[in-house]
Formats: C-alpha cells, sequence, structure tokens
C-alpha cells in the first residue's frame, strides 16, 4: 500500500519481480479491495490489513492506534518465535520511515548487542560500484558504540549482498587541516580501529564527505543527523545538475537539435546516475530483514528494492549481522568466511510486504 | 604565498583585480624575493615577511613558531588598535585554513558576544543565486546559542554582499518523517524562532540538506561538522558528475562529435556551476574581515575572492556584524537599516595579503 502511488507502482513492480525470480515467493499485505488484482498470480499470498499508516502519520499513531495496519502486518510476517517460524524471509515498505522503524523495532526487537537500528543506503560512486552509507537519520545522537555498531552491521550488509567478505570500513570525518571531529568521532575512531586490528572489521580510517562518491572505502559510518543531511545534500544537487543540463539543452531550437544529437549519451549519462538503481534501503540490526523504498519509487525502482531485500535473504543476511555482532561482543574475528556460503536459493522465498498508502 | 600554488596564481589575480577597481589598494604580504614582481605596481604596498605556513604545517608551528609568517602578518595589518587604526581594511588568504583560523583568533580576537568565529560560504544555487551555509568546519560541537551567532552573522553578511537587508535563514535539520533534529538542534530552532519574533533575524524554519541547492533560505545554519560534510560531499558529488560527462562524451569518435556539438551547451553549464565563481569564505566573528580562499584556486579564483573581501569591507560588514551581535545581546533589532548605506568607497583600500605556500 505503502508510498506515494500505492498498488499502482508496487503491483506491477511484484509482477515484474516473480517473473524474473522462479524461486520466489511474495506475500502481499494490504486492504483486500487494493490486492485483489494480484489473486490469481502464481507465488503470491495476500494477506488482509484493514488499515494503513499515512504518509503523515505520526509515529504514535502508527505503533498505537493503527495496530491492523498494512504496515504492521508486513512487519509481522518476518517475526520468528520460539513456536512459529517467520512466514517471509524479508519485508520491504515504501511507506513512512519513522513509522515503518518505530514499528519494525516494536514487532521484531533488536539482535542482541545492538542498541539502535540503523538505515543503511548504498550510493552510486565514480567506481561504478557502490559506498553503503549508514546511518541515515534513525539515530540523531549516537555513541562511539553505536558508530562501531553500525560498522559492523554495515560490513555484514556488504559482504552479503556484494560478496565481498572483507568490505572496507571509513569513519566520516571533517579536514585534516581543522580540528578533527568531535568527541564523540575521536572516541569512535579509537574503537573501530581497535575492531579492525583484532580482524572484525576492515577499518581504513577517517573519510570525508568527497569520500563517498570517490568509493574511497565500501562503508561509510556516521551518525543518522550528519548521513541524513549529506544525503538529501547529494539529492539536491544531483536535482539541480539534471536540471540545469535540461534548461540549458531546451533553451533555443538550436541547443534542442544538439539535444537530440546528444541525446544516446546523455542517456548513458542519466542511466549511470539513475538513483532508481539504488532504490532500497536496508534497517539493520533488527531480527527480521526489512527494507525501505523511497516513497516516490516507480515500478522500475520499487523491483529493485524488492531485489535487493530478496539478495539479503538469500545471503543470509540477518545470520551474518547476528554472528558479527556476537564476534564483536567476544571480541573476536567475526566474518566466519566457514559459515559464509549462501544456503541455496530453492527454498528462500523473498517476500514483499507493500504496505500504507500516502494519505 | 598561499594555497597549492603561491603567488604564481596569487599575484596575477591581484593585478586583474588592481585594474578592475580603481580605487582599491593592495597590501601584498609574503618572501620579499617573491613577491618582488609586483615593486613597481601601482596601489600596492609590499610587506615582507620571512616564513610561510605551509599546508601540511599544525596549527601549533602557526601559532607559536612561525611568529614571521606571511599568514601572520597579513593578519595583522587588519588589526586596529586604541592607539593605531588597521593598515588593510580586509585579509585574503589561500593558505591552511586551520592555521588562519586560530591566528585570526589569536591576533583580532572576537567580536563581543561572540564565543566562535565561524566559517561562512556561499554555494550556487537552482534560482541563479547563492545560499550562504555557515559554519563550515571552524566549530564541531555547537552549542544552540552558537548556532543563533551563526545565524545573526551570517544574515549581517548576507546583508553587507547581497544587500538584502533581511536575508531570510534556514536551521539544517533532518526528515520530517523521522525524529527531528538532536536536542541541541531543538533548541536551536527555539533560539532562532524568538530571535525571529524580536525582528533580529529572518527565521524561516527547519531545512533538509537538499534546501541548500533549492534555494529555500537565503542562509542555512549549521554546526561545522555537519556544514564541512555537506559541502564535502556537494563537492564529490560534482566532480563525480562532471567525469561521467566527460567519460561519456570521450568514449568513442561519434559521441566526440556530439561533444563538439554540445560545446557551447555544455560550457554555459560548466560556467554555471563553476565553483571558481563561489570562491571565498569568510570567518565571521572576529575583529577584522578575513576571507579564505580554496587552496586550489586559480588566479581567476583567487581573484574572486579578492573581490569578496573588497565588496565586504565597502559595506561595513564588520560594522554590520557587529550591530546585529550587539542588538542580539540587547534582544532588540538590530538590522539597523538607517545605518546600513555603505559608506562610499572612494576611501577603501580593498587590501589582500597573500601568505603562505604548500610545502
Amino acid at each position: 500500500m505503502g508510498g506515494d502511488h500505492g498498488p499502482s507502482i508496487t503491483l506491477p513492480a511484484c509482477r515484474a519481480f516473480l517473473a524474473k525470480h522462479p524461486d520466489a515467493e511474495l506475500v502481499l499485505v494490504g486492504l483486500p479491495e487494493d490486492i485483489a488484482a494480484a489473486k490469481d498470480w502464481e507465488r503470491v499470498t495476500l494477506v488482509p490489513a484493514s488499515e494503513v499508516v499515512a504518509m503523515d502519520d505520526s509515529v504514535e499513531v502508527a505503533l498505537r492506534r493503527k495496530k491492523d495496519s498494512s504496515l504492521r502486518v508486513a512487519v509481522m510476517q518476518v517475526k520468528a518465535t520460539a513456536a512459529v517460524p517467520a512466514k517471509a524471509h524479508a519485508c520491504v515498505s515504501a511507506g513512512n520511515t519513522g513509522a515503518l522503524m518505530a514499528v519494525a523495532r516494536y514487532v521484531l526487537k533488536t539482535v542482541e548487542g545492538i542498541d539502535r537500528p540503523a538505515i543503511a543506503f548504498a550510493m552510486p560512486n565514480q567506481l561504478d560500484g557502490s559506498t553503503t552509507m549508514l546511518d541515515l537519520g534513525a539515530n540523531v545522537d549516537c555513541t562511539a558504540e553505536h558508530l562501531l555498531q553500525f560498522a559492523v552491521m554495515g560490513s555484514a550488509l556488504v559482504s552479503a549482498v556484494n560478496g565481498q567478505e572483507s568490505p572496507t570500513v571509513g569513519l566520516l570525518n571533517i579536514g585534516e587541516e581543522l580540528i578533527k571531529g568531535s568527541e564523540v568521532i575521536k572516541q569512535a575512531g579509537e574503537l573501530l580501529r581497535a575492531a579492525g586490528d583484532k580482524g572484525l572489521i576492515n577499518f581504513r580510517g577517517n573519510v570525508e564527505g568527497n569520500d563517498i562518491f570517490k568509493g574511497t572505502t565500501d562503508i561509510v559510518v556516521c551518525d543518522g543527523f550528519v548521513g541524513n543531511v549529506a544525503l538529501k545534500t547529494a539529492e539536491g544537487l544531483a536535482s539541480m545538475f539534471a536540471n540545469l543540463i535540461k534548461q540549458e539543452f531546451s533553451r533555443n531550437w538550436l541547443t534542442k537539435l544538439v539535444a537530440l544529437a546528444a541525446l544516446p549519451v546523455l542517456n548513458r549519462f542519466k542511466h549511470r546516475m539513475d538513483h532508481r538503481r539504488y532504490n532500497g534501503a536496508a534497517l539493520l540490526g533488527l531480527r527480521g530483514l526489512v527494507f525501505k523504498s523511497h516513497g516516490s519509487a516507480d515500478a522500475f525502482a520499487f523491483e529493485v528494492a524488492i531485489k535487493k531485500a530478496y539478495d539479503a535473504a538469500r545471503h543470509r543476511l540477518l545470520d551474518r549481522v547476528h554472528d558479527r555482532i556476537a564476534a564483536t561482543l567476544d571480541g573476536q574475528p567475526g566474518s566466519v568466511p566457514g559459515k559464509a556460503a549462501p544456503e541455496g536459493t530453492s527454498t528462500t522465498d523473498g517476500s514483499a510486504g507493500t504496505q500504507h498508502r500516502a494519505a
């Protein structure tokens, strides 16, 4: 039901995803009349919910009042108890970020050793790869210990999704020539360095804002305030760039003619910078996999987010976070290479719960 | 002597600036042999210094050991005492930011009512104007009071340089849908709102990272850590964009041909995004005007920084900061429109001290 467009976007995305992944099953959660269109699809289970969390609903409303919201029911699908295994391996939502995080945290609880879940997102970088940043807004005041937990969880995510067993980690800090970082950042640097020395993470020291796009490290760790500002700043600049290019090429008939000639080049450029290809942020540190799609995602972008959740489930992201955090608590190397091979995908059902619609 | 290139860049910039501003005088500070080329220029005074702060010198070295550095001597030119007026109205340096800030603070002291100076920089925005951000790295741990001081000083800067008597101010915060900001940001919001109600600033509430480039407000206030990360992130993304465009247009002979046809459009685009046109950050809150040029500035960019310092001096930025801060301390409106008219430029000598060279 989620995001700005609801099932008009999420249903086609689910259908396209199912066609490409014959081993996957989807659990669709939503208002019965809105998801009924999928009732005859193969490998689909429909789960009804009686209400929807609106994009402008407060966290309190989502948590306390709308107890049968599609968002909450979708999160419930990935909850496992001692008696009952989870009905799905991962949950995907395009809804209200704050509500999703709060409900997921309340329903699923955090992994032992994790104080606060974090939001991780892969940004495109100059090496034609991606740089995973976390946290992007779940936690505004972080301690050094939180930043260490983010580094460990981010390493689990990148090793699962990109298949790099020992991804590099940088701590986001400010220019060398200035007083380096706050007290929290200095302490975090020490903790990360110590964890690196023990082989728990592959720590490469401080990085700066421009290193995100240079691809200096695979993972960039920061508190949620800084991460959110960096992400939004990048979004704002990208949008300004796109507008200026459009303006300049549509200035007069001559520039429009040039644009026509330049179209294949501009399209290739556009493709490489296409934020839709990167859609899907992971909520890490919970006892269940939850992915957040951008609210304005189109069907293509939402399918990318489902695929991310599917890959994370196939590559046992949940176990990896658990193992790495446990190893960090023990102070022992935690990448556990012997256990790292995917368990095979034949039994995996990548599961997407599409939830609440914008008001 | 400053920046990556020293006098090979700064001297031509000074010459070009003098040619365009017949009422300006420059005081050039540096190693005698390096600035001797300017000895016969009109409206130039040479001031020798016996040493140079290297780009990698620590703040301690700049402050305690190199007491006759070009950087320090240049800052001394804008120091006024009860007995002796300042020799120059503003100082411009392309050197080590940390050293410049520390020396300027030590030599000049802060304005009464200002705890910490801030670095302010105008970023291009989508409205073909600029958004002034501060702080950009001088202060990593800020209180709400510091953020209020930044808002007041930023308002003085924009009113002086852009001629807007009541520039709008936004407080940088994170997405609405998440827990809004840290405790400090919440308190700062209250202080800024109260100052806005008294007419001390034109406060417009919270803004997000993307608002910087949208131009939602004239001024964006944040702590130095966040500001530095946002600036560097934007620099990194801009550089990735430029590289990708270059790569796509130089892919083969056909795309190169298209690039040739698109050259006027690409050049206009490049011009609009040209960071050199925005060179020059103001160090605000000191008892003297100090401007920082990017270390990698070329002659064109360095001239822009001199021009900024010249405009700030002509429009009495120092008095404006002083008046606005005094009004804030009193809790009274402080834009003092009656005193805002420039005092006339005939006696103004925009003064540029070009300092230390990279090691």
